[in-house]
């Protein structure tokens, strides 16, 4: 496995959530020579989206994604997701990341929460079409399906796909996944679901490390090369599917990376793409 | 959904681990009319397993499993095993629960690790036939796929029954699985791969609850009634598959329950498993 293109890193700005906003997170990756950036609605809303774009085209950064859309089974989904909707329309943003939600407050019923969450990205997707922003389903690990999202391998990430019949498009689509390796590293059939994603679905590709031990189930990724994932077969996966797109650096570390000089996270996540990835 | 068999429940003694050695469990067992108990092999081996045999004889308790063999990618994982299988004959367990093992010191490759994993099952499988001792391959959640099991899903492990050809028998099998609904609860594929098992690989049934949040990996698991997990649907499928075995209660809890005094401890599991499972 040859080493990724440089180029190609975009940089997920909850990775430094906690030493920079998002005005700073932008001036670093151009400071660093990182070409993408995800950013995140409340980091974006705090900047203000015309600030926000006017910057990012500035310096020429692609955006790789806007975080996040989808939490269906809260209240207000609707005029939520129509507003991230708009809001990535606005930043160019690749896709809009789609953390589905999890069991709705007092229910222990995930069937009924994975047919509320079908029928609100039925129902957002036609609009989501029309502003041309792709809606990338998130499968979040399973760890994670009671409070964040319910939606927990790639396959049934896909199915769901297959359900709103989001075949059509030629080219890209309007509704497919984003594959971040902490979510679905473990997983002994992410090879064949990454090939049936292909290129078309493959809509943004998200990487870090799984540290061992994990010490908290949200907030404990290791950098690339930390970990024990096998971040050069994953790519290899992914790549092998059809996929040209970013390798965004997505890191909640409350007890390590969010304590560090962000400059020193910036250039750590540039030496370790190239050489762990 | 009827409450379930009052005579079913077993106690998996890692849920008094920190409060009783094996001898204080099962006399708990005996006090408090719990039928079923499954023990660990330090503890068999610190009472002594001729007393442990004794004593659960006495008692006239079903030994529902023995934990654990498997650790496969681990040095001495043969003659552990083999020590794992005698032991289990010893006490007439219902089978030995194989905790298949996590990716070797140093390794990034789950492929190699599985194939080491399903090589040892096919190893030792002779001898636990022989011994009358079924194995019961026990799926660990994924957020423990580093760590203690590459084996995730109730699907790969029955997808390693069929590689290792458990189909000779026509009533109970010598290779099946345990399914623990802490491990498997969140699966889109549950009820179907649960279906699939059937009667004759559904070896065990492990119960707790998914607490929310979850504050530990590893030991921080609910009484049944405290978490988010459907008790009564997961039970109705295992039983609607055919299952006739014990309820075994299985909780690992630094925070709570191992600090609690363990009469309490087993009578909230007997009221919680009338009102709860």
């Amino acid at each position: 496995m040859s080493a990724p293109d440089p180029s190609l890193l975009s940089l997920n700005t909850v990775t430094v959530k906690r030493q920079w906003n998002l005005a700073q997170a932008i001036d670093g990756c151009a400071r660093h020579g990182i070409r993408g950036i995800s950013a995140w609605r409340d980091q974006v809303a705090e900047m203000g989206i015309k600030n926000a774009v006017s910057s990012i085209r500035k310096h020429g950064l692609t955006v790789t994604g806007l975080c996040r859309g989808g939490f269906f089974t809260s209240k207000d989904w609707l005029d939520d997701n129509r507003r991230a909707i708009e809001e990535a329309h606005e930043l160019q943003a690749q896709c809009l990341v789609l953390v589905v939600g999890g069991l709705p407050s007092g229910s222990k019923d995930l069937m009924a929460a994975r047919r509320q969450i079908k029928d609100s990205i039925q129902a957002i997707l036609p609009e989501a079409r029309k502003a041309g922003v792709p809606l990338a389903i998130e499968p979040l690990h399973p760890m994670q399906a009671a409070d964040r999202a319910c939606v927990n391998t790639l396959e049934h990430a896909l199915d769901l796909c297959d359900a709103l019949g989001e075949d059509e498009r030629s080219a890209q689509g309007a509704l497919g996944v984003a594959v971040d390796v902490y979510h679905v590293w473990w997983d002994p059939k992410l090879e064949a679901q990454v090939k049936r994603a292909g290129k078309k679905r493959l809509l943004a590709y998200h990487i870090c490390d799984w540290r061992v031990p994990t010490r908290d189930l949200l907030n404990d990724r290791a950098m690339m090369g930390d970990g024990v994932i096998d971040l050069p077969k994953i790519r290899a996966w992914v790549e092998g599917a059809g996929y040209t797109g970013f390798h965004e650096v997505e890191i909640f570390s409350e007890l390590d990376w969010w304590k560090r000089d962000p400059d020193e996270v910036l250039a750590t996540c540039k030496e370790r793409h190239a050489r762990c990835t």
